[in-house]
């Protein structure tokens, strides 16, 4: 039986836009989320549960426990497929639940399912510690390092500040004292593009403050074991006081400078004179367009991700979502080199914010909300997905032979969220193309994280008075749960690789130097963490199913093209003191295992919060798992090495900072797929009629294409 | 003075559009091309110069001399430059005049600069061999290998092919005798995507058919020396008959399968409701926008290439444009094994078609005219070339805080033409960025040249009965003749390099594992040909101008990002026995070398005539001079490295064969150019007031945006 009160679990999700057409998805969306009479019921059960001493939000102070969050449990991939392919009722809906536990010496983040649901006999609801998707075994506990955040700053740094107020007054004219006029500011992280060059270090181990330990300040590459060691030397002849930067319209982002005359007319802009020609279940989040189909998920660590992605009626792939997004800077303070953010401990899903129409997506793309869980409640980003179609400006086909010309409008489809991490902006967007292939691509803009610029010239340029553009790596890691024709599937690396070799038909004492293909599957997960290219050799990846052979013995797959500017997707650092074990996932560029319930997600958004003892360590997904005719996750690194310069000021372009991936037909259809569309073109030359393909090869009377205008046969419809 | 006799030299390209502001060029496009006059009075001084023994083409035998092209000589940099930067008059025009000497036992291509011109003074016009900017001195010549083409078929292969007709009509129901009714081919490239299997090899050497030789047949991987060995094989029993390709629908390029019902809507359309917002000067060929500027040149071996390209009047390059494409092939068969294609010997100028309004460019585009040299005369392509704004579908920059969201369009400038080389169409644009970054985009289309699917699954994918996708490499070699603030400029390496080290603030006893800046100047040309990425760093390549520091003592450059799906660009066989020294600047990425007038190309069109001894051998110029503040050019390769699968047919895709680079300023200006773009949009939350940047941090507190709508500032004109 269908769950009929789950199928119309998603009302928090809404189109704004109307002009799609209206379809009813074929099976419920198990991936869409809680309705909110659902995460109330659930907080007021679980509020219920003396056992869990909780407090509500509003009331709660640093030592009350609370319910952080509140989504849905994401079901099995193993129960959805009986489900979805073997007419199975949907799984069971479980919400997944984060308690705060701060009422308590040892502070730490309590993860439990609670259900099932609808909670309609609340004797029948349990929580249960989660602890089978993650490789560490501590009932879901793990400890909270930011238990104190406020009685940090309000016992601690601020006192400490105060204890300097001279110094700081002196050198920057400030102070930071928690007062509404402070003029400065103390962070741990993120001192983005104003940073003053004065650190201090401290042991806050533990909750009792008056343990606490100041362990000495540093300034211009000098470190000072004590606030008094400091001062004495602040007031010594001799003391070099270093420049600090000055805030201005160079760190603002309106529009500056000169207006070039031309630049006051409207530039062109992309318009959709028949409406959109997707189709949407707003309700169940499905969405079809041009022989493609899927499901929208969305959750706090990782946004959108999507389900169940379908190309002409069959799975290409099971998930394809966002998993982590870490950036990790270097440099010679111990802030910068200190910096590893693992930005799903934010979580996207919050900071996934309203898009600005004509500017994130065009105007008449369909806007959908998302909404994601705060104190007790369930919050709406209005019109913060969108779903356009585009024009891009090249065709997907063309070809002039001596008696036509072809070609072939490249419509694309694209679903798009922008999530604002703090101080960078990560536009991602997955995109779904005529001949069958679909992409990811993230791009970043917003503020870099600078740093005071004192002895890091080795650490990246100096690009303003007194700030150095710090140098880090962005590693996103995305999983692609591929399913090429059922979930049996291989991995086959194709090799283009140079040879010297001789032929039937070639001098036998002369071998000849060449190149052929080299095709190979990968055994297992001894030796499925990869990185391109290797050596000489351009190797092409792709996911196969040796089982389902197309007419000429080829086996049918995708193929895993990157597009990023720089090839190489993973982590410059070797075994970072930082992350130690928290995001081994960021050492290559693609990695593959076998699919397991038990291992969903690459990271977790407390892997920061131990990371000699993350959640979940990735490198214990490989533990040698055979990889032929199986089902297989791909995780996927998308990079930006990123070395600011003056461009990056004030803000970084997305022009440049893009990184991609494309899934590819290989072998899977007969032919290329966009043949099917009408939205291309042949114009005849002479007798307008072509002669037929064969005829190509007479192509050096160029003579007689002198001059014969091509008429375009589109009309625009304004004219 | 100026020349002003030149200054209307340059009908032969006139814009078709009128809704681009007219301007007139500062200078003179000593680029551009000659005069239809200009051509004409060089033709019919050569016909009057008896030494050279001309016959007109319409009059001309296989043994007889004729003019094979006329165009405009390109001047040399230096000259150029004295007349841009010093005042000088335009450098002296000459004629670049290529003969086809063919009344000889040795024919031979003999190229001669002619003028000066105009002709006023017949008395004063010269001829001399062209020698100097080419590492052969061999007095401008070089041996013919196509002087009998005709003679070749009539005399030769339709002989050899009469003598198995018995063999044809059996194997493929079909003959190839010459006659209007053949329905078969002897090709020596481009069987497409219908090859039948079966190959004869000749020695053809020397101008007497009677002394060429039949050297024997090859079929089904069995070479048999003479022709009777191959009927005496063919009529004997278990001589295996391989099956052979049959022409269809699938080789087609019109619209197939069924059609979806959304699909009959007209999809997004890009329109230019103010119509261009370019400059142009058209009689000169130059082209501003947005504070870029620069000249249009165009030539038969390489069709475009643009010239001093500047922005915000600082000129970033002198040159940018195509020098050669290679498509090198392999296989088991003497075909495919033995194909490598250089292009430029059918050159990209006359084979640049009329481009497909709203299908290779929008409507709205500016589209230009070229032209090519043909049997005495010129002849034009219109509308070939096409010039247009476009928005990109992203924002170049966008940032959101807590009071306010800030995005900026992402307009660009697209220059493009399509050249269709037999079976190949490469798309190739310059696009021009509000960031002041400059691109280039190659995408192919077209027919792949497929091979008979016989002993060759080491080479490629069975992509049809009896057909396999032969493996191939694509290169395209670029030229980028850098003046970063004057001609003096230098190499900087900079990349992120993983370390182990110690700081002031760190436990001495525990070295941290991090990353540093590694920056290094490239000395010589000893060290000037890299790949990228090296080993496990991660590295980028500017040019900058070290004489030329910002305020902040970093040199200005341009970075060169690559931004092709595969990284490596450059050919994938070691010392091709196919290409031996004919295209060694296919072997690395990116190459660069000190700018001499004597090394203008890379390549050569004849470098085919004589793969020993070419005309241009690219590794000739290192020579190991200093490249350390001196004139620098890099030549940058573009590559696709291509294994067809049954997606490419019948076409290749354009989504996927693409390969780019992008020159990004680093450190030029103080700060993001785009910043001076009034297509920019800021919306405030709240009180619709920003509270400056320093408040990016507080992003924690999220659930005050919750809800607050974003209004798009912009009206779109059409409602």
């Amino acid at each position: 039986m269908h769950n009929l009160q789950a199928r119309s679990a998603t009302t928090l999700f809404s189109g704004t836009s109307s002009n799609f057409t209206v379809i009813k998805s074929p099976n419920e969306n198990v991936w869409g989320g809680l309705t909110d009479v659902e995460t109330a019921s659930v907080v007021q059960w679980l509020l219920q549960q003396p056992e869990l001493n909780l407090t509500a939000a509003d009331d709660a102070g640093e030592w009350d426990n609370t319910i952080f969050l509140v989504e849905l449990m994401r079901p099995n991939k193993s129960d959805v497929l009986q489900y979805l392919d073997h007419d199975h009722p949907p799984p069971t809906r479980y919400a997944h639940v984060v308690l705060a536990v701060r009422a308590t010496l040892d502070p730490c983040y309590a993860e439990i399912p609670v259900g099932p649901l609808p909670i309609t006999d609340k004797s029948t609801t349990t929580w249960v510690p989660l602890e089978y998707p993650y490789t560490r075994k501590t009932q879901g506990r793990i400890r909270n390092l930011d238990a104190d955040h406020d009685t940090i700053y309000s016992e601690w740094l601020y006192k400490i500040s105060a204890s300097i107020v001279d110094i700081t007054l002196d050198l920057f004219n400030g102070t930071a004292l928690g007062l509404d006029n402070d003029t400065i500011r103390i962070s741990g992280i993120n001192p983005l593009i104003l940073p003053l060059g004065l650190f201090f270090k401290s042991d806050v181990t533990g909750r009792d403050p008056s343990k606490w330990k100041l362990e000495g300040w540093f300034y211009n590459n000098i470190f000072y074991e004590t606030t008094n060691a400091f001062r004495k030397a602040y007031y010594s002849p001799g003391f070099v006081k270093l420049p600090s930067i000055t805030e201005g319209d160079w760190a603002r982002t309106d529009q500056q400078g000169p207006i070039l005359p031309e630049d006051q007319k409207q530039p062109p802009v992309m318009v959709a004179p028949s409406g959109a020609r997707h189709s949407l279940d707003t309700d169940q989040k499905y969405v079809t367009w041009m022989g493609f189909s899927f499901y929208i998920g969305f959750s706090r660590d990782t946004g959108v991700s999507i389900f169940d992605i379908r190309y002409k009626g069959q799975r290409i792939l099971y998930e394809l979502g966002l998993q982590e997004a870490l950036s990790h800077y270097a440099g010679n303070d111990p802030v910068q080199s200190s910096t590893a953010c693992l930005d799903s401990y934010y979580g996207f899903g919050p900071y996934t914010f309203e898009l600005v129409k004509g500017y994130d997506c065009p105007i008449y793309a369909t806007y959908l909300n998302t909404s994601f869980y705060d104190s007790e409640s369930t919050h709406t980003h209005v019109d913060s997905l969108c779903l356009f179609e585009y024009d891009a400006e090249y065709p997907i086909q063309r070809h002039t032979t001596p008696s036509y010309v072809s070609s072939t409008k490249n419509i694309y489809l694209t679903l798009r969220s922008v999530s604002t991490i703090g101080n960078y902006d990560y536009t991602i967007s997955y995109t779904f193309h005529l001949d069958g292939t679909i992409g990811i691509e993230v791009r970043a803009s917003g503020y870099i994280q600078a740093a005071h610029s004192a002895h890091n010239t080795n650490y990246g340029y100096q690009i303003h008075s007194a700030l150095s553009g710090s140098m880090h790596d962005h590693i996103l890691n995305f999983k692609a749960d591929f399913d090429i024709l059922g979930t049996a599937n291989s991995i086959e690396l194709t090799s283009l690789v140079p040879i010297t070799t001789t032929y039937q038909w070639s001098n036998p004492n002369q071998p000849r130097n060449t190149m052929h293909l080299s095709r190979r599957i990968l055994s297992s997960e001894t030796e499925s963490r990869l990185n391109f290219p290797q050596s000489a050799t351009t190797t092409m990846l792709s996911i196969i199913n040796q089982d389902a052979r197309n007419e000429y013995s080829e086996s049918r797959g995708y193929r895993i093209l990157p597009s990023s500017p720089l090839s190489s997707g993973y982590l410059t650092i070797i075994n970072s003191s930082t992350l130690i074990h928290a995001a081994h996932w960021s050492e290559h560029d693609i990695q593959i295992t076998k699919q397991h319930d038990h291992e969903p997600r690459s990271a977790h958004p407390y892997n920061n919060q131990d990371v000699y003892n993350p959640v979940i360590n990735f490198d214990e997904y490989f533990d040698g798992e055979d990889l032929n005719q199986t089902d297989l996750v791909v995780w996927i690194n998308l990079a930006m090495h990123h070395v600011p310069t003056t461009g990056d000021l004030p803000n970084t372009v997305m022009t440049t900072a893009v990184a991609g991936v494309r899934f590819v037909p290989v072998n899977y259809f007969t032919g290329d797929q966009s043949r099917g569309t009408v939205n291309m073109v042949r114009v005849g030359f002479g007798d307008g009629e072509g002669k037929g393909i064969g005829e190509v090869e007479t192509f050096g009377q160029a003579g007689e294409r002198v001059e014969v205008v091509v008429r375009p046969v589109e009309e625009v419809l304004w004219g």
